[in-house]
């Protein structure tokens, strides 16, 4: 699969490593400067728009005092919370990329984000959908609006799902450079 | 991205048409035969999987009397409908694949396999995710098992979230072969 022997050998004859499955010290291994990757200043929009609405998130479901007594506004809870602190890191990371000039095209790197996103992604879209169902239930099934805070509980699942979409690019594009190369 | 320059052009050099990214009908476009990809018995028992867990999802689910009361629980029944038609076509096309023995090499087919497996496995995730989040308020939140069919409702969204994890290797698998043409 991780096929590395395409990689401009040529550039350095002299410094070419052996090409192993392992080896990701190189600093030959260039991936491709794709906006939306990390390093780039796309990748740092698609950063900063994850942390922003998973910590809106975050904020509207901790106003309410009510979201304990439900598991799935706990579960969203602890979701966009580990959500805005992986994006947060990664969006200084992406900051000091763009500040040296330097994007990490390292495999190994990639292969952390990818997998990263792809846990924190699917958390975050996980504990949404169960808080839309739950927000679905009180408001359209069981008419409950008038002693719950509807309106909250649909801004932070709304906004949980907003982060969600900004995750998602990131994964595929990390993920797609992972396989591609 | 999609460079296709790679697809060995030098077995059949008097037929080889030009590369173009759109030149799908290409017979030489082979992709890999890995377990688990569309034609090999591996993926033949995927969609099995996937299928079985689907239906069975479906039929719990529409045993109990109370389910459309729930937009969520509606909305279960709706995708792992969807997820048993998909994984039902796909394990029939796997079939036919395996007893003329030819695998689905072609670049346009894999991609239209795994943009309907994304699409499927990512409704399926989200019902189950959302039947979890009720039935857990149901069952914990509320403590109201007694005039409701607590055990039925969990069933049917296990098996949805077995289905879901069927449903992941396929499309991990396609969209993986998909970029690493």
């Amino acid at each position: 699969m991780m096929s590395l022997s395409m990689v401009h050998p040529s550039v350095h004859p002299i410094e070419a490593p052996p090409v192993t499955e392992h080896a990701v010290a190189m600093p030959r291994q260039t991936l491709e400067d794709t906006q939306g990757m990390p390093g780039t200043l796309g990748g740092f929009l698609l950063r900063f728009l994850q942390f922003s609405f998973a910590l809106l998130s975050l904020s509207v479901m901790a106003t309410t005092s009510d979201f304990p007594s439900v598991t799935a506004f706990r579960y969203l809870v602890a979701a966009v919370s580990l959500q805005s602190l992986w994006s947060l890191s990664l969006a200084v990371a992406d900051i000091y990329a763009i500040l040296v000039r330097r994007g990490y095209r390292n495999v190994r790197i990639v292969r952390l984000f990818s997998i990263g996103d792809g846990i924190t992604s699917t958390l975050t879209f996980s504990a949404a959908c169960a808080s839309a169902g739950i927000t679905v239930l009180i408001g359209n099934d069981l008419n409950d609006c008038a002693q719950n805070h509807c309106s909250r509980f649909e801004t932070a699942t709304a906004m949980a799902f907003m982060s969600w979409f900004a995750a998602s690019p990131s994964f595929i594009l990390n993920f797609w450079t992972l396989a591609s190369k």
